[in-house]
């Protein structure tokens, strides 16, 4: 491991959420450095202050950023602003890890560049993922929704539409001041936004749940997400009605599925819930039966923590696979 | 008005969450004064240190309680205490509203007292309630749930599995000290329970739904609470295929059955969020359609505050229409 | 009381925090109805948006504002901008409370007009409010250490240094955005600031402790503020050294000053704490005697609602007091 | 470092707050490894029930525990319970580091064997700590008012009253269910509790301050707790008047005397806040002059967890300094 351990990292918008905990996560991590970190509004600031136990390095502006300086790059930049950056650092010659909504949708006027992107998933992806150059980092919904439903999926046994009931902390929505994300209006509130299929976010999870099922056989979704009053942890609770009944336990799909994952946790007596996920790259994940319905249903339950698993936890087990390092360094 | 001036209610287990409330709001009653207060473990104190502004009065022990002097109980006493409670305060002459589980859901073991609670609903059984000496009052998911769904139900237009996904503030699981409710385990987390369909509130849900459904046309209920880390207030996010799609607005549908209700709100523009109903006797219900889905859905929220409409406050709305008082005394 | 059912107020910067709780009170307010509400934000909305139960009646820009249609006007507009709309309100013939910091001291540079402003205080400069034409509502840090303080302040019994140490729920610093009163930041936080005497709330306590005072007996005051993770509410932990040990409890001395005061409660066994003050105009004030110091030393804790007494309560209790109401009208 | 890769430590009281953390710490330790972990509410349950990460290992009863088998022992025990199972495992050969407020302080009954108990402040005590095989693990408060007043104790700078207002969060408190702890009860509250010099640490704070300062030059203490509604972390808010003014910046004196420390951090432009230390090991200290006051005053602020720096993250500390491991291995 020690051929690796000068490998430099560039990260592109350090001080909103995402950045300051890849900059925390990579701080510990023994094959990689930071040669680089952004930030427009603290440019100047040492990385010390975005988070503790960094090195006292100073940010840059975008503009001064010496991508031909790092071996990886990852862009925690704004969505829309984030494409362009991704691909200058990939022109660089850098691998791209990048976090935004830009990349994890192929259209018709997506980019031939872009188009190379992977969807970057490590426990549905994996070996797509370590022959990468370029990977679109999920959204935070759509990894615990896709985790949640993938053995279902596969199987073809779930009858749509899917009801995913997601309820995310406020780190979710970002760093910049916004009135709505005042303590003092978020404390003792709790809402729910984006309601009735309008969230970006449910084309990236139809689009992955459609690569998943069986030809033809991908369920419609139904997506609302929820602000909670806490600071980090996204928890969904899923309704998925059944194409039949399931023999046994039905958490054993889950338990085979998942067995050689070091970041999924199957709970057995018990839903998931936000503390056993927040603080970790862990998703956990729950199934219950549902009494007292003429169908067969179950109730899937899964908890992220949503800046890391959701966001730079996530990016950083993309970047291990992409640059051949152990898949959990960095994150234990 | 002023004949009603001297009417005494006696409050049983006022220094539970609920009965809290209930001395809260009956101190600001202009027609009802608080004749009896009982606590077992705190007998002997003032009921001032109760709810502020409360008068400085003694509480005294259940088996010291004087309900012969009382024209009216409220009965906040632990489920299946409460029962035999508010029997002796009917059987001493008074007009009863029972809070708790135990006189909602009639079973053949019903005794023939019991059978005359009306379940108190005012805006679903006003006439009713006005009529009756023993009111149950609604738990506090039912109420927003059958609140939100009445006029789906009345015309035919659900169809089953509904699904009933709520979340509830710490308070309506009650003030004894436990240790999963304690702050250190509740703040920054969010988890379901009773999840599967094994909640007791469903017994209470699924008998109210039929009743207000065209016979043999009750959907099924799938119903998951969740604990939130805030003190007060439930939202549900409740989803329903219609058997037919709606011709313009579907919010016309609550509009028109709740346009004189005092006490519900329809709003417009956006979901329910629990600061809309949070510290009011209010109910905040919203209507949304469901995009990109095949089969006609829609969306209700609906938020209340657990401890004043999902309990004290709806007991005094019933006391009110019991006892001939204005039905919005002492709630605005 | 008829006689006074049409007295026209003016809320001018309706929709800030202060603003938003004004409207609240005057929604309740049997003598005053809401005549103008202004917000530069949320000019055309409704102000039923700003606060539940308000009157369905649209907020204008202050450039638009009718202040010759007031017989009143609250001024919650921002420290700096304030002092020109009250004194144009004044000009226009309104009796005015100010709530901002900027007619609250007067030096040498402050306008003929300004100097006839009188500090609202009721509990202490009651008489002279009652006459004013113009009110300088008090900051909210200030209401608190003062009536904690009065009693001995009059008597000349403090030394100084007096520590006030204060903390305050976040709603105290406003409502506009910024990323420092985000709730990803301030919640699981607490943090002082304005350390070391730097806070400009001083000018102000020392202006008034100085008239409360004995002459040249004025104690000198540290005073530092904390930002605490809740909604609302400021508890002052105040530490004063004692010119001569007290004989007796030395809580008599705040029962005799305040035995009529309808809004100070003495708490007797423990000390204040949010819970008794928030949601009401209320101050509570607890005194506890120092064990184990050679010199004599009291505690006093404070608490206030810093949205009601530290604000627009303190304000409707002041603006009775001018128009000749019930002091408590609106505040119960 | 291998020699040390077998050492066996024992954790008794494992699943309260501190037990719990200790085994979070241990879990990722490179020299020691859990080899008993007691708990009576959950003997039988694994480890990794208790804290994520940790090994599949089941608790025992304490009366089941095989203390001969421990190298080391964490006694995580409740007050007036722990010292007999820490002197048991002290018979039994074991290194022994006892959290609890049992052996802190040595009065004329304290037993022989107690009175080898070194005080475990390693910043203040490293050598005495590193020879010592029983450490008396120091109280949260104390922890950080030692540290924060040490560089001016130590230079008998301090003129009492010293003023120690401090505020933790609930944690503190402990795991065992109480009303007062409840989530409804702490949520936007904020109270003082043990005011007036009469909480538990005052004698331990007392005590070590008069060690530190100059031969009968220990200024007298005034300590206020208070309950934060959070879930972790210690800020103190110190007013310390100085026997006469400093020359300089007055933080170059914790500067000095901290230099070499891996886990107290000085922080010169702002107060410290419970962010700074929350979730490390770490003390995080800032020095205030203030201004305006007659004789020479300093407010130093002091934050640290009260779980890890306050109790389980300092035995660790003084664990790695008895057993002549590298002092910060566990605590990264």
């Amino acid at each position: 491991m020690n051929s690796h351990a000068t490998l430099r990292v560039g990260v592109l918008g350090a001080s909103g959420y995402a950045g300051r905990e890849a900059i925390r996560l990579l701080a510990t991590h023994k094959n990689l450095r930071i040669a680089l970190a952004t930030s427009e509004s603290e440019a100047g600031a040492s990385l010390s202050r975005v988070a503790r136990g960094a090195p006292d390095q100073r940010m840059v502006k975008l503009a001064d950023a010496d991508l031909a300086g790092c071996d990886a790059v990852l862009c925690c930049l704004p969505h829309g602003e984030a494409a362009r950056w991704s691909h200058a650092a990939l022109e660089a010659g850098a691998k791209v890890v990048d976090l935004s909504n830009d990349l994890r949708v192929h259209g018709p006027e997506t980019p031939e560049w872009a188009r190379g992107a992977v969807y970057g998933l490590p426990e549905l992806h994996r070996a797509r993922i370590a022959g990468a150059d370029l990977v679109a980092n999920p959204g935070c919904y759509p990894t615990a929704a896709l985790l949640a439903l993938a053995p279902l999926l596969r199987r073809g046994l779930a009858i749509g539409p899917v009801i995913v009931n997601a309820a995310s902390g406020v780190t979710g929505a970002g760093r910049s001041p916004k009135r709505e994300l005042l303590f003092g209006e978020v404390a003792e509130d709790y809402r729910p936004y984006a309601i009735g299929n309008v969230h970006r976010h449910l084309a990236e999870m139809r689009d992955q749940a459609g690569g998943l099922a069986m030809p033809g056989a991908a369920p419609e979704l139904v997506f609302t997400p929820h602000l909670l009053p806490v600071k980090r942890g996204i928890l969904e609770t899923i309704y998925v009605t059944l194409r039949e009944p399931l023999m046994g336990d039905p958490a054993e799909l889950w338990n085979a599925d998942y067995a050689a994952e070091p970041f999924v946790e199957i709970i057995a007596d018990r839903p998931a819930s936000l503390a056993d996920a927040v603080g970790s790259n862990r998703v956990a994940i729950s199934v219950t039966t549902v009494k007292d319905v003429a169908a067969p249903m179950l109730i899937v339950t899964a908890a992220i923590d949503n800046l890391v698993k959701g966001a730079a936890g996530q990016a950083v087990q993309n970047l291990n696979l992409m640059l051949g390092l152990p898949e959990t360094e960095g994150l234990a």
